[in-house]
């Protein structure tokens, strides 16, 4: 009953791929270079064996390799499996993080159904700078394996301020925060807050290592539209803190109660 | 205000090591040679300066190195910072995961709080073994940076059904699962379970890359301290699922509402 990477999920393709093109029926979609040398040389596809495809507004389709070669490859659409639902709309804000936690979480934070990711630049961000592309590719690949039907969109490094400056006076903003502000007002617990805006458009703001400074903590209380908010007793680091609040949060007010599609009941084969 | 990682936090030394000795008024504490070495050559401590140590019993506790060389090190306890205080008794079930994701999980679970990792091999558990007492040192690494009181306790692989067997009747366990058994009743929110059982010892069991099979989930499922439970509509690789677990229930019924010590309020500096 041991599932090996290319066997079928209820007769469907483990092979997901997200792709720019329109798909339709008999649409005719051209496949990347990178796509291309993975299903030829790494998965060892052939023309006529069948793929899954998404790209973000479309749904999910199932499709069959028409040409794969070493000048490329393209698929030709077959029917729909899945139309394109609404995901939460979820803003992670976190700072540049140095190399191999940076990637990490853009991978969990895909995961765990962000729909954008902000990079912010505070008082203690001393990361360098990562390119928002080479970030994007550790999405893809992430929205490829967990099933999602898009994959988040990242923006550059800004200024904290001016972030801030733009934020939506509606959409509610839960910030980690490791003490209180000056006032001595605790944190809220995260389910709390999480509770009051069940469903609703909601961003998450984690600092960086080092934490945010006391003074930027005073100006985000004031804003109308934050909760400051607690993770525990435990210092955690800012991929972890990312991580375990957009977790709590899909749980408690986004997609947590909703189960995986294409995982029907089946008295054989693994889950 | 750029914090750098050896300046005081609120007057306190910021390195942070676990030692395997009493610690106790005017006791010396011989410390390990990697201690030593990343005393020495990595932080470049000197002779009188001052560290904190806490071994999982006696709280954490301000000492002195007396002398510091390549030849070793030993400290001084002065006086106790904090008392031990009991964690959540939350123990994770995971199956050994391909390496980097295997260690990845033991520093982010620590992290989280989790107070042990029993390793358990499933039907589709194809990673090798992992050696424990490397695994601890991350465990240990992270117990140290995140500023809890104790390093969490990591048991060899077992079967899950000898796991199984041994588990404490009164313990609830909640398993994540894709998909239903095949009695088609499906997972509920694990919100919904860590509210039934707040503060008490509990289990979280994640099964390995490839799921757990039916008969796997239908066996836990007629077992009286099971809660089958749904992470979401993503198919979670199984290091994610292990610690949007963990978060999820530390936040609802372990720790979540408890601050950090040692970070009062105050007017300067980074929190």
């Amino acid at each position: 009953m041991r599932v090996r990477k290319e066997e079928p999920l209820n007769d469907l393709p483990r092979t997901r791929l997200y792709v720019g093109s329109p798909l339709g029926p008999a649409l005719s979609v051209p496949l990347t270079p990178t796509q291309t040398h993975h299903l030829n040389i790494v998965l060892r596809k052939n023309a006529g064996d069948a793929i899954r495809l998404f790209n973000g507004q479309d749904g999910e389709w199932l499709a069959r390799l028409d040409r794969i070669g070493r000048s490329g490859a393209t698929a030709t659409v077959d029917r729909r499996l899945r139309p394109q639902t609404p995901a939460p709309d979820l803003c992670l804000l976190a700072t540049p993080l140095k190399r191999g936690r940076m990637e990490w979480l853009v991978e969990k934070a895909t995961e765990l159904g962000v729909a954008e990711i902000q990079l912010i630049l505070t008082m203690n961000t001393d990361a360098p700078r990562p390119k928002v592309d080479k970030l994007a590719i550790h999405a893809v690949e992430a929205a490829q394996q967990c099933e999602r039907l898009d994959v988040p969109v990242l923006h550059p490094p800004a200024e904290l301020a001016r972030v801030l400056a733009g934020w939506p006076k509606a959409r509610p903003l839960a910030v980690a925060a490791e003490r209180a502000p000056s006032s001595g007002v605790p944190p809220e617990n995260l389910a709390e807050v999480a509770r009051r805006h069940p469903g609703g458009p909601a961003g998450l703001l984690v600092g960086p290592e080092g934490g945010l400074t006391v003074s930027e903590l005073d100006d985000l209380r004031d804003l109308p539209f934050v909760a400051l908010v607690g993770l525990g007793p435990r210092i955690l680091r800012a991929e972890t803190a990312a991580l375990a609040a957009l977790a709590c949060w899909q749980c408690l007010a986004g997609d947590g109660s909703v189960s995986p599609p294409l995982r029907s009941v089946s008295t054989t084969g693994a889950c």
